[in-house]
């Protein structure tokens, strides 16, 4: 009998595979079908006949929430007390409850800087689009309208960075990046929102104010922020009300950071001009009235969705379980467990 | 009877109109119907008893080209003896043949400077789409195919800018703009192609390669050259060969730099993996092969397509007008005319 810890890898991996390879030598690596359910999965954690049962590590993806469903309370409760930790392949790790799993002191890490200048990329990418109308345009090309159209198929004019002010909600290693690609542009100024106001030398010359003056301020609002509790529908229909008129909004962080309800009532009525998505609330189901509105430019959640990136990410993930198994503790812990007693009290497992 | 020069103004204006109205203090600014025909507006030149056989300046647009047809020998000829300026409103003339207008001492402008950032906006843009499938992504949502074809509604995943070199055809007030756009997105390394090798200080940190050379090193080949006789189908059949297999191909420019018929082969066969066009050779005709195939990320001809620019141009070109008429001589006459000797000749009309 194999004396390997085991480690649980969960959702599909592309590009890490020499990784796992190595891991292989030192963990014995399971998987579940595709088919699973999250009932069958947590049948399996309990089953003392089912590896599950002695799973002492976790690798997850995004997508893999397709097999197991959140890792919340109930699924917390089920893990085997052998597990040690969980490693999420991703920066928002809203899919996770970390409450639950620090109770049962189960480490939980991310990816937190890996992803930022892809995710950067598609925030500029999106932030042009919805800026200067190319989303209009590019819908009226695709059907054929431009020679019934004529100029732009119909687009109406969009708007240039001049003059602009771009308020970035959540100034961190995301928001940094975007700033960074921004620049160039000619907006007129940047400001920023965190909880708390940043040293003035980690501000990248970004004027700190409040949440509402930065909605009353903004030409552009940058989303930036992690999902959770307390940023759940924080841009909803009072706080859009507080906007300027022809706002552009531009969301890359996740879909239900903002009242996708409320968003839709304002781009009806022109309060908000136009926004760049790259979340939903409940994607892959999008309401069929948002896609519709050819003002909406959306992506299918396309921030890491890009082959270097998407490499040293999943290599970064199988650090993490290495380091959890050689050390007893992940490279790049939650920020929510930081602090906290329990870990220093982790062993390593090999 | 006035005595005002006569200004025909083609196409339409959208923001300059108080520009317009200053200058109809010093001029008498005439149009033509919408309906117009090249045969009628020919006509129209020639008839003794029509006003636009007495114009001495013209304002023109892009899309005015619908009324005139393109200016050339044959509109050259026909225009009377009093005209002594066309100013286009773009950066791009080549609807206008400038010799036959040289010939006969009409001066040509165009607006060269005040498009480069809205132009760089869209280059920028195009490029992201085209080197992240973006617009592959966007298709699949805006169809409504994300929950059936699963992560990013089944496109491909795209690629960093990490590690890749950017070859930018034509380094000048455009590339130039790129260029400072794309720095902070981490691309490897930017070579350029000109005529001509540029002064150190003017290459941005590229590094100035031969034609061959960055077509064959070139992940992504950016065109940002003017369109004439000698860079038509620049990028044609051999040209494609000697590029990257898997090339991504950006253009702002003019359509006909490409070889249409050439790429929708190249793209057919995988040997260019995407490209982002703002420009096609017949637009507004478009053939739908490559409007069917999503790894081609196109739009209208919206490079200038913006507020704050459109005003700034249209106001510019008024400001040609009102230079020819005052001082005989235009603001920005295009390279061609220059060094012309019988430019020093031309007089004031007011």
């Amino acid at each position: 009998m194999s004396t390997k810890p085991i480690v649980l890898k969960l959702g599909n991996v592309m590009f890490g595979g020499e990784a796992w390879d190595n891991l292989a030598k030192i963990a014995d690596v399971i998987t579940i079908p595709n088919s699973t359910t999250r009932e069958q999965f947590i049948a399996g954690l309990k089953d003392p006949n089912n590896k599950l049962s002695k799973i002492q590590a976790i690798a997850r993806t995004y997508h893999s929430v397709v097999q197991t469903g959140r890792f919340d309370e109930e699924i917390a409760k089920a893990m085997p007390k052998s597990l040690i930790s969980i490693s999420h392949t991703g920066a928002g790790y809203d899919q996770i409850d970390v409450k639950y799993f620090q109770e049962r002191h189960i480490q939980v890490s991310n990816v937190p800087n890996l992803v930022n200048n892809a995710t950067a990329d598609t925030h500029v990418f999106l932030l042009l689009g919805a800026l200067r109308n190319y989303g209009i345009g590019h819908r009226g090309l695709i059907k054929g309208e431009w020679v019934a159209k004529g100029a732009a198929a119909g687009a109406p004019l969009g708007h240039d960075p001049v003059g602009k002010t771009v308020g970035v909600l959540g100034l961190g290693g995301i928001g940094h990046a975007v700033i960074d690609r921004l620049k160039p542009f000619g907006f007129e100024k940047f400001i920023y929102h965190n909880r708390r106001r940043l040293a003035p030398e980690l501000e990248n010359g970004c004027q700190y104010v409040s949440f509402e003056q930065l909605l009353e301020q903004s030409d552009v609002v940058s989303i930036n922020i992690p999902l959770n509790p307390k940023t759940r529908h924080l841009i909803n229909e009072e706080a859009i009300r507080k906007m300027k008129d022809g706002v552009v909004i531009v969301n890359t962080a996740r879909g239900a950071v903002i009242d996708e309800q409320a968003l839709i009532k304002a781009l009806q009525s022109g309060k908000v001009r136009s926004v760049g998505l790259d979340v939903f609330e409940n994607e892959p189901e999008v309401p069929k009235e948002l896609l519709d509105m050819s003002q909406v430019f959306g992506l299918p959640h396309m921030g890491t969705h890009c082959v270097e990136t998407r490499k040293s990410m999943e290599e970064f993930v199988v650090a993490n379980v290495k380091s959890a198994l050689q050390t007893g503790k992940v490279i790049s812990i939650v920020p929510e467990m930081k602090n906290d007693e329990w870990i220093n009290q982790c062993k390593p497992l090999v």
